[in-house]
């Protein structure tokens, strides 16, 4: 399954693809769409869609996984965090893809095991993961595949539980306590 | 000038086309976006940039005037809220046109003098100023008439300022200060 991994941000949206088949994730491409604060909003807004787009008409993607935004985060980004959630919802929707919602500590518990994992072990696991040599750089990079990562995992975790995936899915419900 | 107003919501969008020419408004068009709660998020987003597109080709509106959405508002419809306005931001943007942002204070010192109105009082106003019969229902429809005529009267207080402009510049200078 592929899968197209969103870490949504007005400043820097991490855009992450791989190929997830049982456990194994392999990578495809990831890219940080970047827009400099100087620009108007609505031009923000469109570089994202434009780079999104993009993404989807190359690696066509079967799903995408996008990390969800909450009102109680850094006030200060979290509209426009919230603004280019919704240009990515409204991309994928028009694209004929479900757009499935994952929180951080979602994330953070299926490649770490931990829902309170820091960001540096969230880029090491992707990069165990994924087999590459070093983290994704910048965070959102390694954000954006956690994310993708995530999402093929859980469609796996519908299937028979093995041991590793059921230590995950117990991580997972913790860290939904939380 | 013909502007195109919204007030952005994922429950009812306000789409609200006026004529202004001086201190005249004139009514183009009018009409609320609503989608059931029980839609998909992305679904939701879809049929409010549908129906933006929609009344952009419609209408050729020379500008979109466009309510600013706050953080610190009501933390359970703000996320829908930015992500509505991130969608309308975009399609305006497409579109070529310019997305000019009002609080609700400048609308209400605007349209009522008064930074600090109550709704019905943008309604009645909103009314008088078109020259209909009674207030545009529901709320959200007479909101997207308000914000499309602040941004038209905004425009022609660049010039020379009548007596009536001068109490309205002051009016919005004072709810600034609140």
């Amino acid at each position: 399954m592929r899968i197209l991994g969103v870490d949504p941000g007005l400043t820097r949206c991490g855009l992450g693809v791989v190929d997830v088949i049982g456990r194994k994730a392999t990578l495809v491409s990831v890219e940080v769409a970047a827009t400099p604060s100087t620009w108007e909003t609505p031009t923000r807004l469109a570089a994202i869609a434009d780079a999104l787009e993009a993404a989807i008409a190359l690696h066509k993607p079967e799903a995408i996984a996008l990390e969800r935004v909450f009102a109680q985060n850094n006030v200060r980004t979290v509209m426009g965090t919230a603004q280019a959630s919704g240009v990515v919802m409204l991309a994928a929707e028009r694209a004929g893809l479900t757009v499935n919602l994952y929180t951080p500590s979602e994330v953070k518990a299926a490649v770490t095991g931990d829902g309170r994992a820091v960001k540096s072990q969230v880029g090491f696991m992707v990069a165990k993961i994924l087999g590459l040599a070093e983290p994704p750089k910048p965070a959102d990079a390694a954000d954006a595949l956690a994310i993708a990562i995530t999402h093929g995992w859980r469609g796996r975790a519908q299937g028979a539980a093995t041991s590793a995936q059921e230590r995950w899915v117990a991580a997972e419900r913790a860290a939904r306590r939380r």
